[in-house]
């Protein structure tokens, strides 16, 4: 969820004040159209870590807007009020009309779960629970017609910590800084786990969340402003009101920079290095794979990634180390006649593995938030939902001990295009290549803006996405086998722990086991 | 949610027998087209009480159809191959394709839930987060195109008794009643209340529930067979594809007799009578009314019910037990321009009392699914998810200790006449009575239906539905005075025993406090 907003994203004071301008004239436009319209309210959440700018944040919206009709909703301690009445009183009589915005700063709906299910140490029941409740709200609300945005202020611990420390220095902000703020950020990785779980349960076609990178001002200021913007702009554009309620489509990056973007491509392993660690995780895969505490779990793994990326050299390395009776390969093309006619999930429900055995997938359900969005296979309103349908998906392997593991094979267009070359020139390649192939060459940006949309969606703690540099072939196969070999031997050493993985709690789930800028090499 | 299905419904031989002919050939040209057509695959689930006819509709639907191109999905006991695997998963490889029929007997996704909150007793967190899958599970069927159809068959406990006497009398049939279904109709009480929170929860626009009275075969049989019928018909007939996942609208009661035309609006209360229990129940309620345990209780009374039923007497009686200063009065109209620029609800959520207070609702929100729904004044989507936000909102209220006591007073079309009459002939009565009046008067056929559903999908363990027979004010006037002081005594009786009503699980609920039927007079 938060993988995009540790990156550092900047943008340079010149660029910053030259679009400012520009934006702060269109904001008061847009605002002045919607209340004369008054079709909508627009709600706008702002949430995140401590120091991750979201007092700053709301100061330059008043700036840039005209302030006399946006209101800033923050609720600390209920009033006795408040008290008298169930928890949502106190947000229900501060929605804004149509036509006006409101601001929900600190204290929103989400607070007090999230709060106390970090104090509780866990991801809870009740914390399921509050959160299915928010969405029905959530989408009472959207159903209702209002413009619901929500912003998560991201900050890595490092950046977190640098704030803190700049904070401090300037007496004019160091009262900003409590002891509070220093006690919570040693708890800050259980609340990312709560938050993350709780954000990306709320992740809703209809009220989406939007992480920002909290660690630059003109970034962040710029992104939350614009995005508002598009957003808005968006629904006043559109005459016929919504049939079914999506969220407005949302902005890229500004500053062109993500997680795939940010990749160091040119990480490589000679020759003898790689048949040196080969032999080392082929052997140490192969061992695990005759563990008998491997009859509990049933483990899938999922190759992603562009074209001639490698998918099918990676899983060859990966196989080899496996017994033929304990896996399968599933290539997935176009559907069948019969899986046509069924729920789009079912043909991948149909090759989930029993307990002891493996199944490879050469790309995955996650054709739908990528080939098929891409393509325009299916409508915007069938891809959106698709996310809240893969995590629950997952969720459901996760609850039955499958142990999910998702690869993203990642190469740049130059590499593309020499494989490609080499596929024509070479007989017992050249079926590899095929029209598509060029064709979607084309669409290059767009598959990459639905893979890093996917990649922010659907990296949960159970199922983290991992991100291979894959311009080399070498450097790519060992990362694979050995977050093989490592996810195995966790899950595994939980196994042997415990006992009795069936009874994990339903929705509890463990520590999140290594994101992907944990599997940096060397 | 069962009351509609406990009224002994029939439908005697002769008219049985020639509907069901029609029925037949019209439900293979149905069964055929939608092979050919292959659109949208059809799911019928077939749940309810012990007796209530499950095997025996399944039996006849397959005679009506053609059964070659019709399944019927049962689960008992895994499998090891589903062992092994996620727990839907067997439902997932069972799915009929598209152009297909599918009847879910035992063991559906509802049967473990339910099962297992029965065996603990309570309606718990599980049951709910299950019940929040399901949802979700559903309505992705629904968005991938699938027809869902859920029938609940069902009986009262003495109909079910009878049943399985007159089985066991009958050699043939004697097999059918084990120990176990006279043990189960034991724990049937816990069953229902398990079962009734789990249907109102899952009684989604996309997927609602269909109680239906399994106490005659030829009443229970012709109900299903003609909701599949025209279920199957509507989405065959409509070629645009839908944008919004909402069931087909379901038909009306087949002997046309429901909650509403059962009622016995003759009885009366002499004027001697009336003003001796008047005194009584209004000395009850002003000395409850000054309990010191109410200070930690709000109470919210809602009256509904046909134009010119008495409401506005009716709170007059009870207000008049109460200090000025303890309760508002609040006559719902049109909205005003500050409510109609909010969400439906907003208008409720702004008189919701504080502790120790009462607010009285002259009509109330379920404005939306009566008025709104017969005059079209919002979308068939609009009025089809407001049952579920409406249970949402009363589970809100109750969950902070809101009292909320909701009576439908039920007056016939001649009393109504008379008394719309009186008002014109009445100086003093004459600005009571509108030209809306008259029209409303001649769409009493929908408002009969809409009030019938409601109270079908909105009357909860919290908060029933109380009836009122109102052809006679003392009476109503009475009944309604009586129940808001049984209500509040048994309400402040739970306070002072627990202490604590806060410490309520959020979810639990106390044992339905006596249904409409249980209010039966004398």
């Amino acid at each position: 969820m938060f993988e995009s907003a540790e990156l550092g994203h900047t943008i340079d004071n010149k660029r910053f004040h030259k679009e400012a301008e520009h934006l702060r004239v269109e904001l008061q436009r847009a605002q002045y159209e919607l209340r004369e319209a008054a079709r909508f309210p627009v709600l706008i959440l702002v949430s995140g870590v401590d120091g991750g700018g979201k007092r700053e944040t709301i100061s330059k919206l008043y700036e840039w807007m005209d302030p006399r009709y946006l209101s800033t909703l923050a609720f600390t301690t209920p009033t006795d009020e408040e008290r008298d009445r169930p928890t949502m009183w106190r947000y229900w009589r501060s929605l804004p009309p149509k036509g006006r915005i409101g601001v929900f700063s600190s204290g929103s709906w989400y607070s007090n779960p999230i709060a106390a299910s970090v104090a509780g140490g866990q991801v809870s029941h009740l914390l399921e629970h509050e959160m299915t409740r928010i969405n029905r709200f959530e989408g009472m609300l959207v159903n209702e017609g209002a413009l619901v945005l929500k912003f998560w202020l991201h900050l890595s611990k490092k950046a977190q910590k640098a704030r803190f420390e700049k904070l401090e220095a300037d007496p004019r902000t160091a009262w900003q800084v409590t002891k509070e703020s220093w006690a919570r950020l040693k708890t800050q990785p259980q609340l990312l786990e709560v938050a993350g779980h709780a954000l990306r349960v709320t992740n809703t076609p209809w009220a989406p969340w939007i992480v920002v990178d909290g660690s630059d001002d003109n970034y962040r200021n710029l992104q939350v402003g614009k995005t508002l913007l598009e957003a808005i702009r968006y629904r006043l554009d559109k005459q016929t009101p919504m049939t079914y309620p999506v969220a407005p489509p949302l902005i890229p990056k500004l500053d062109g920079r993500d997680v795939l973007s940010e990749l160091d491509l040119s990480q490589k392993l000679s020759k003898m290095q790689y048949e040196k660690q080969l032999a080392k995780y082929q052997g140490r895969l192969s061992e695990l794979m005759r563990s008998p505490l491997l009859a509990k779990r049933a483990l899938i793994i999922v190759f992603e990634g562009s074209d001639a990326a490698g998918k099918g050299g990676a899983i060859r390395r990966v196989s080899a180390a496996m017994d033929t009776r304990q896996f399968q390969i599933v290539p997935i093309a176009a559907p069948t006649d019969e899986e046509s006619a069924q729920p789009y999930l079912w043909r991948f429900w149909r090759h989930v593995p029993r307990k002891g055995h493996v199944t490879i997938f050469d790309r995955s359900w996650y054709g739908r938030v990528l080939v098929e969005r891409v393509e325009g296979f299916c409508s915007e309103a069938d891809w959106l939902r698709a996310y809240a349908e893969i995590n629950d998906f997952e969720h459901a392997l996760d609850s039955a001990d499958n142990l999910v593991i998702k690869f993203w094979l990642q190469i740049d267009k130059d590499e593309q295009l020499v494989r490609f070359k080499e596929r024509e020139a070479t007989e017992f390649k050249r079926f590899k290549i095929t029209e598509d192939d060029w064709r979607n060459r084309e669409k290059w940006d767009a598959y990459h803006d639905a893979a890093v949309d996917m990649m922010d969606r659907t990296s949960t703690g159970q199922a983290p996405w991992v991100v291979v540099e894959a311009n080399d072939k070498h450097f790519a196969r060992i990362k694979v086998l050995r977050t093989v070999c490592e996810r195995l031997e966790q899950a595994l050493r939980i196994e042997s722990s415990t006992g009795n993985p069936g009874s994990r709690n339903l929705v509890q789930h463990k520590r999140k086991p290594g994101r992907h800028d944990d599997q940096a090499d060397h």
